[in-house]
């Protein structure tokens, strides 16, 4: 029986600030806590988005690309999917007044949980990267990298997680959103979007699975402490 | 089969600075979780040490007391013991040469771990505190009203934890440590100790599982950000 109220996290978001960005466990052992979720690649290759227990890449050409069981991540959030209905939109509908609206329905800003919007989007904005090859740069600098995708009158899914600022480090304290289009057109990191129509549901994760990649050397002789944590989520998710 | 590389946590330290003090887990369910670990009670109710399944309370006139499975907790770490021996202590042992001794042996400054000491304690202080009524104080206040106790040539267990720096808020980064006499003549949360003798152990907890109480309105409609987490646990812990 699968848990559901469990979000499981391989890896800390603060890892990759660094550039720590060596995929340290294969998706078929990832898969096993959850059907749905997202995160990276090995080498920061690509936002990943996984959807009814399929892993897709979405890659720095925009491409989105199904992903096999050996494609490794450094980081990843998933959980097994149990969404309830939040609202149906019916007015013109940006990240900022989704967030704001959702945080407003309910006082769970001190809890994780996951959020969805299907709908057909009038404008969206994505963006993602190339893989980096070793020595990798830190997150900062591949955000300055990143290249944009933009689409009109596509029908898809963000979703992603909401965590408490708490968490910020470990995970994106506050929502951390991707995308990904019904017919795989286009996909990426959430950048920006306009939508007059969709539902949004969401999930309840009141329980974090935290994993971390002890096996990892880099990761175990890393000192975070000259590391601006919270400074480069800030600026690069 | 129980999971020995799992921390079990309870709640977060950031809900203690503000003084959220109410016990939202019996015992007999943390148990559930582990057979060893720290914590505190309902009311901030003394310090909690569970040690081969038993859990026990330093209460704030320094009194041990066996508890049952219907106290709660507002707070707790717990795991199941598989603790392997570090190495034997052969000259004047204090918990800054303890902390800085076990961080030299390892990388393991970016995992969880859990460290025990059993030995012959010259000289050991510890602190504890009065059940608070509410309206609850803050940590901080409490941390002012302690109560100190002082043993010599006292035998028992310093146990406890290490959490990475990136987890201090949900934990408390670096060290917790508690105290319990192998007589129960004492206890509570350790601030100093000398020994000539002794075993230092410890146990890899590469997972963390975080549970938050989201079933306590009055924690999921609180505003951390008025609260200085880190400084408070600083200062507290």
């Amino acid at each position: 029986m699968v848990k559901t109220n469990n979000l499981y996290q391989y890896g800390t978001l603060a890892l990759l600030v660094p550039g720590l960005f060596k995929g340290t466990l294969k998706l078929s052992d990832l898969l096993k806590h959850g059907d749905t979720g997202i995160g990276t690649g090995d080498g920061l290759d690509g936002e990943l988005v996984i959807k009814d227990g399929t892993p897709y890449q979405i890659d720095g050409h925009g491409s989105v690309n199904k992903l096999d069981g050996n494609f490794t991540v450094p980081f990843a959030d998933v959980h097994f999917a149990d969404y309830k209905k939040l609202f149906d939109i019916e007015s013109t509908m940006t990240p900022d007044k989704l967030e704001e609206k959702v945080m407003g329905m309910k006082d769970w800003q001190n809890t994780f949980f996951s959020i969805k919007l299907h709908g057909t989007f009038d404008k969206i904005k994505t963006r993602s990267v190339y893989k980096q090859e070793k020595p990798y740069p830190t997150l900062v600098d591949c955000a300055h990298k990143q290249h944009e995708f933009n689409g009109e009158n596509v029908t898809g899914t963000v979703m992603g997680y909401y965590s408490p600022q708490l968490f910020n480090g470990s995970a994106v304290g506050g929502f951390h959103l991707h995308f990904i289009a019904d017919d795989l057109s286009m996909g990426g990191h959430l950048l920006d979007f306009s939508t007059n129509n969709g539902e949004v549901s969401a999930q309840v994760l009141d329980h974090l699975e935290q994993q971390l990649p002890v096996n990892d050397e880099e990761f175990m002789k890393h000192d975070f402490s000259k590391d601006d944590i919270a400074g480069a989520i800030g600026e690069a998710e």
